[in-house]
């Protein structure tokens, strides 16, 4: 349930759409996550053959960017319907993420250098990657 | 761009946080779909044992919980990101979406029935599924 | 179930393995095919930062190749699970679709247009997308 | 490039099968990670739905197994094609994950007891789950 006028507007109409159609019983929170995965697979093929210029110019415009805005409200809708379905305000968890981010990712230690989460949990992200994607 | 004065705030501390660490080159569409493939991936890797009974107990509260609500941020950071960088407004993205949902899925054709987009797209929706899923 | 001697072994190995550990019972369907969307999200993971010609250099040899590689093969073991566990020939299935493939897309009429699946089956293919991806 | 006879053959005709096209240009090995990428997501669109219990009945036989089996073709032939491009030789690749797991995962320790790749990484599988998904 997101901390968030527009965004608690739109969960509600989301559930009410689901509630309407008595699909409230298929949002379980592991049906929605396959869903979610689903949907991110159709944004994924949207852009799987194009070069970085291509996907850039595409998505400006005309019927890729239909294509590509509709993909990300499918994301969207099964995130918030993840969350409303496990009482999880999401812009309250993206908030305390930032928060944790600025203590693990001070800016001194990673300007320029692509980190993966995973290597911040376990330690490895400042040792093994190298100079690599340095700006 | 969100066009929601949390999700606009949120958007751009994420922006922001990238800037600070010169990681705005990174944050290419195709890269950032990845991106967000990779945490759905993650919240996916969450719930991919568990009964859905387990699912809904677990996430109720406890370290469990903490995991998917993060999953969940980073989820919502790249989707965030990506939109940023598209300038696609999230928030207007699903409401056009719902108002699409609303004509092709009308509430006395689908209640209680499972509906893929997909099938939706190509017309398969509302025969060759069978009473299968139905409340 | 592979019809091949060599994945055969793997598959009845990864069987054993699991067994042997009390695990069949988490490796149904649903649960497998999240495994395996969570071990690709790990694979986007290892490549989401990389410019084409990084994600080339890069896997050639070193600690990336090893992580990739290790992707790679968690993904190959949940889908040779998932297969085993519905009773799917693999290696046939894989031939059919080459087979269907082969007639859906001629050769004189894709050449060096990327093309994806979906738009063969709504025969939008050929249609919008103009002369985009040609080589 | 898989040191098996069968899935060698494979490899060799979805190499042709692209060549004839002229999209080997497109197979690079992040278009084809994102590509697997789609692929999972439309699998996962399969199951999305449906219990446990409807996961197993509906894909022994039918329309409903028939897509699910076109997916699982879909995925091996992108995960056979990136293999292929970076010279991975995917049973190898699982035959030595085997062996590192059995190492990591030795079956007194893990017995009944779902555990996650990741948590094995970071030393956490063995304490904080409990006694959670335990037979």
């Amino acid at each position: 349930m997101p901390s968030d006028q527009n965004l608690d507007a739109l969960t509600r109409r989301l559930k009410d759409f689901a509630e309407a159609r008595q699909w409230s019983r298929f949002h379980t929170p592991r049906n929605l996550a396959m869903a979610l995965g689903g949907e991110v697979g159709e944004l994924l093929a949207e852009l799987q053959w194009l070069s970085e210029d291509e996907a850039v110019e595409l998505v400006r415009a005309g019927p890729h960017r239909e294509r590509v805005v509709d993909e990300v409200a499918d994301v969207a809708t099964y995130l918030l319907r993840f969350c409303d379905v496990l009482d999880i305000d999401l812009v309250q968890a993206v908030a305390r993420r930032i928060e944790q981010n600025e203590q693990r990712l001070p800016v001194q230690h990673v300007t320029g250098r692509a980190v993966r989460t995973r290597e911040l949990q376990d330690g490895s992200a400042l040792a093994d990657r190298g100079p690599l994607p340095t700006s």
